[in-house]
């Protein structure tokens, strides 16, 4: 590891210990392989499978059975580098994109690094993430940011980077026309960065009257309260339907209100098992996918956030100190909340 | 109307006026337009889909509630013309697409006809299909087959023409993997479909052991009872799966088995809403979609039928005269019954 | 032929009776078939192609051997429909994709409607355009139009489609790159098509300096002088590469500028044979085409337009009657000049 | 470095040490990574481009400034492995793909790992290939072959990965018609993939007789001889061209046979720059474009070799012991030569 500032051995990090229990102490700060580069944290996003891990300990298949360190929103400052790195990276103000594959397996070789089975993936258990003082990345997945996008906007390419990629799998392009389920932050996120595909016509579906008043001010050109209105037959015939809901109910009307050809990208987390209309999808030959994270995302992402396609500072409802992550995690309980930060070495 | 061959202003059909009602009767021949051939019919494969207008009138939303002609799968002998198409067409041995697209709408501009909303598809209320003795379609839609193609082999292009797309949408390649779930008449041709196309292991499931062994003799590379294996957790880890059962459990099992951006269709019918593994869909960024008819595949199918690589003469198990043509509907009741043909002009 | 308007007989024309010679005369105002309108012409678009009929008398293989309306860049208002058009259509302000596509042929049942080799186009020989009061167009390619577009910017529809079908073939995607050799029309509308379509760095080239600068207030986010940078080794390792120049030293250079696996589409019209970098072609696996008119653009370009991220009204520097369509045809010959447009039934 | 085989420190080799110089001497053995496998080398094809650097020292910009090892066709077995490398894996018999991408750029990450700027490509300045007795490859690179495979056929796998990549870019299906110039190695091998792949009418054109009615007993359904057929216009009007002969005059009659959007790959090496037929390129929206080795091929191109859609050993005309390089290396002198194979620890 070289470089022109000195990373000390340890360092401050919010620890998730237990069930609802986070405690902020000193652990050996990350070593940094010879690829990789040592980022002093600025500002990290809460997801909404930390809180979930928080909560729950668990989200499907990923249990946390040791301490585990969340967060994987994040922006910061290099201040070290690996021997392979050059080191005038030190100081660049930086994004990360919080996934490490193994480069060498058949998804990895075919370019779907997202799916490789021996990721280690940040604030997935075993993998600590970032409500750190530090944290290291392979030199390619941290991207350096212009000084016009903000430490928590830089962060939020996080969560941009999964609509990207839902907008890739949804085909959006000039004069697409779609269906967005959730004006939740992804459900927001996804309205803009439809718009910033092209999508012509942007509509969102919320059961809460203020959220759809919000989706209205980032890109939905209509919105539907899906009580008033059965999404499943009000003719939408969209060119793709996205879910960010995670309601099963949600989800079995949308993909009925779309198009032939169409398509619907399931974003939101829900059950393991979901009622689909299957004739639907075989008589209009709709594919129906997920997505899982991203590859090669943060290029675009950086694009739309400093050319303000996409708006991601205004997105910021909460702000809180490293000790204060337990709040920051429960954020979501207040529905006027959309995103909170956390800032591990500020204040 | 031009050609050689005089065709009689009435012709003899297999109509179906009730339920399990089939009589046999004069009607008026089809009108030939200055774009169609009539054909003189030869032969005509026994579809399920026929079998279910016979007993229930119905396949969701399509309703028999008028006298309706069956068969959709069928060859037979140009013997006149229409004023636009060349008089030299006359006498060519022909396979029939059985559908009429409107040209016009958004989706027949873009090359997807078979998902036109004002499709005329043989034998789905309110259009004829042809258990007769002559039936038109467009010129273009009458594909000349080579006389190394028995007349059953060319009626049967038409299932073909769905295994093809099937493969299309499956996304097989020479050294795909494929499960199919099913041995019955479009599961068997799958898997021959699925060699032709490369496939290097072709796992098939279905309940009958002596399906499954006819499997393996039509392209599957190994066999598997879904009773004695659980298809989920059994680590086969495909590149594709195809449902020709309709199952639910087939389904569900099914998908589970797909590999990492690999891809589901359904071809089987079964109810209008089914339980999918949503979230293996998402973490694995699984496709699952389903295919409607078919474009642009009777050159192919004429190509792997002529050349063997698609067996479909020895599908045949029934062989039925006009006025037997509800045997040949019922003939699926006989488990050892593959696929019945009717011949409306012979005998 | 119904609606509410009446048409005359005979209309006022600017018909090509040789080279350089163009008359204002009455013809027969076209027929309308059942499932056409007849559009009163508004504003037509003066295209390369008009001017080099008009100068030249052909274009590669299609030649003018017959008195020849010319103008395909066009809006208007329906006036009459056909017996299959609904009535309420007449009175609708309406972009014109000038084109008659078969709708049988394999290219057009593939969705290839641009490739028909039975086309009917617009101002291409023996098919008239729209220098004229009227033209009849299928109800299908009359594309309704907000009224916040101008007749000249709905005639511009037609330039934006060709860009759009650029940008398409190019793969330009949120965060790509491109580079466009000239800054003509076409190098303007792409240029904007571009920004629309999200690429991040848009440089376009030039041999004016004028056009140069004009290309920066249209998008372009750099130019470059051929003459002072040498392109093809000046680093610029662009996604995509676009050619709207037609000259043989833009497309060599432009290919060798584009980046693995990148994309050069060749818009411009130059000779029938050129000398291409095939050893870059092949080490890099760049892929080359061309484009032919377009498929199923009209929407996208209505809201490219209505939403100003593209502005065509700004790019109309000449402004001419039907009697002065000589002039319209010749204003390229000032340099300053960017589109002229013919105004058939004004003034 | 594990294993159950001793390797010995030095190896005899056949080192290019000048033009037209070849020397058998002891070299060191390469050294095995910690992911690498030790293979000892049985069978080596001869490349046009292992003939053309004994030649001439230089291809294009790849320039021999030093000794270099030829070779990059191979198949061994694996005597030592790296310390992450499952020991089980010594003993294994393996077709060698001879790429050390670098696995962190971008092309690398988008799966392109072919088009690497940082590849280690055996045999390619300054990178050392496999006329040697013994050589290393990452464990990934080293595919396991079944023992139904000669030593030869798992070399040739290599070619025949060339082959699967120019089929797979040229969009050949089933049905698809393909027109193949040159009837050497390549084209030949280029012909039976076709057919693997499905294609239904495969032309294959060489000016010599000899190798034309070779390529009828591989796949070719019909041979042409350009000097007596014009192919630009013979009304071929294929779905894909293939070049594998890199005569200027074949590429440009070759493009002028495609179809409306078909596709052209240029395989052949001939000129750095050639003269394409722009306007056809334009007009008819034809795709051109080259390719550069392979990625992913070597599991698709074992199931074709063993299952005997693809015959390789018979392509092989000459056998040489390692002393005998130079002589291997210009069998191409003779006509009727078609694959030489150089067997570095036999005799």
């Amino acid at each position: 590891m070289t470089g022109t500032e000195s990373v000390p051995a340890t360092m401050r990090a919010s620890v998730l210990t237990g069930p609802r229990t986070l405690t902020v102490k000193d652990v050996p700060t990350p070593a940094c392989a010879a690829d990789e580069v040592v980022v002093r944290v600025a500002a990290v996003g809460v997801c909404g499978s930390d809180t979930h891990y928080f909560r729950h300990g668990r989200i499907g298949d990923f249990v946390v059975d040791g301490p585990l360190i969340l967060g994987h929103e994040l922006s910061g400052r290099i201040v070290a580098v690996g021997s392979e790195v050059p080191a005038d990276r030190v100081g660049q103000r930086v994004a990360i994109e919080p996934q490490r594959p193994c480069r060498r397996c058949k998804q990895c070789r075919a370019g779907r690094y997202n799916l490789c089975p021996h990721m280690e993936f940040y604030a997935t258990p075993p993998i600590d993430g970032a409500f750190a003082e530090y944290c290291v990345i392979r030199t390619e997945f941290a991207h350096p940011v212009p000084d016009t996008l903000s430490d928590e906007a830089a962060a939020l390419l996080e969560p941009l980077s999964v609509a990207i990629t839902t907008m890739r799998k949804a085909g959006i392009v000039p004069g697409s026309s779609i269906l967005i389920a959730g004006a939740g932050p992804i459900g927001i996120i996804c309205a803009q960065t439809a718009r910033a595909f092209g999508a012509s016509r942007i509509v969102v579906s919320d059961l809460v009257a203020e959220r759809r008043e919000r989706a209205l001010s980032y890109g939905a050109t209509e919105v539907i309260d899906p009580v008033a209105t059965d999404i499943a037959t009000a003719g939408l015939d969209v060119d793709a339907f996205v879910d960010a809901s995670g309601a099963p109910a949600a989800v079995m009307a949308g993909i009925r209100a779309v198009a032939p050809a169409g398509r619907a990208v399931l974003v939101g987390l829900g059950s393991s098992e979901m009622l689909l209309p299957v004739e639907h999808i075989q008589n209009l030959e709709i594919t129906v996918t997920g997505i899982f994270r991203y590859t090669d995302t943060w290029p675009a992402a950086i694009h739309l956030a400093a050319t303000g396609q996409v708006d991601l500072d205004s997105l910021v409802t909460g702000r809180f100190a490293l000790a204060d992550a337990p709040q920051a995690l429960d954020s979501d309980l207040d529905p006027s909340s959309l995103k909170s930060v956390v800032y591990p070495t500020t204040g």
